[in-house]
């Protein structure tokens, strides 16, 4: 269905509004306010109001730069954590996915994106600066780097190592190798070979691999 | 990804309602909320306001109940459409799909629905009526019905037809054949057997199959 003909002005500015989400199409965002539209306003008021009001009330945490209510997160405000251990991720998506293991009891620093030239992104636009000032504050054992495998990526772990390197602490990575699951044969040559390479001893896989 | 973690409760809220809409999972909806976090605040209040806009101000046409910025609409106001044929459609999609053919001049009447006891949805929910008494008020020549080739579609065709067949009016239904470009041998066979019960005259196909 082409959606050239809206038999109202306001219907065609919300569905252009919705299809300037990534990944929502015209026909997609025509559904959705059409969905929108059979709803009570009490409901549309909600819907409005809550994204406006992240938007407007939402604060990144003076620690990590995470996303938060507060101005220190729950995560670098809880005594539970190891404040010892830093994980540097590149978004706040991230954060989530670690805390869904629950296998990191560490605290986080959020870069907010990665060093990439053909996105314009240097390090000057990153959470690099604050990182370096939380290490050099002492107390800080080790830095867990957990960016993406990714040309980017790997260019941002070397850039962050150089900057760090002088410091009295351990840079680890996150474990790269074949996912729990799959077969031998359908894994890429690269990750296959990176597996065999950083191989661990067969008794430390028992407690899970866990860390922190 | 699990998304039980928010870091945010605002964050959870704008994700939660996103993740209300039909099609929108947790996953994809906080990927559109946090799109929308990384947009100015104009925008976001653009959008916002968007939505609340359109369900506070949209009117319903008084005489074809399409969604509306005025009283009548853009097409029962027209001069150039053919008030006397009235397309009966479900909803506002079919008339912004159907618009979209340019093969239509006709106006339209939208009953909002289709009779559906499994829904909950009588005769009485739809607007009938109002068509009933446009077609009692002389003028109309001819009913085109334009549902779903459903069940719920025939019992509403049907029902429609009972109510109307007392005027002198010409009751039609659009073809149902063959798409255009399908091959015959993926074609269903009711569609197949529909398709040659209603054959049409070849010299009959070369106008394109216009009406109205």
């Amino acid at each position: 269905m082409n959606t050239d003909n809206y038999p109202s002005r306001l219907l065609e500015a919300a569905t252009s509004e919705f299809a300037s989400l990534p990944g929502i199409g015209k026909k997609t965002a025509l559904r959705l306010v059409l969905h929108l539209l059979k709803q009570d306003l009490a409901d549309v008021e909600k819907f409005s109001s809550s994204i406006l009001q992240l938007k407007k009330e939402i604060r990144h945490c003076k620690s990590c730069h995470n996303i938060s209510d507060t101005d220190i997160c729950n995560i670098c405000a809880s005594a539970k954590r190891d404040h010892s251990i830093i994980c540097v991720v590149e978004n706040i998506k991230d954060v989530m996915s670690i805390e869904n293991t629950h296998q990191y009891s560490g605290v986080y620093h959020v870069l907010g994106g990665i060093i990439s030239p053909m996105d314009g992104t240097g390090p000057g636009d990153l959470n690099i600066k604050s990182l370096e000032e939380k290490v050099a504050a002492g107390n800080v054992k080790e830095i867990v780097l957990a960016l993406s495998t990714t040309m980017e990526g790997d260019t941002t772990n070397f850039y962050i190592y150089r900057k760090l390197q002088k410091y009295p602490l351990t840079i680890s990575i996150i474990a790269r190798g074949v996912s729990i699951g799959d077969e031998l044969e359908y894994a890429d040559e690269v990750t296959l070979g990176r597996s065999i390479a950083n191989r661990t001893l067969f008794e430390a896989s028992f407690n899970g691999g866990k860390t922190g």
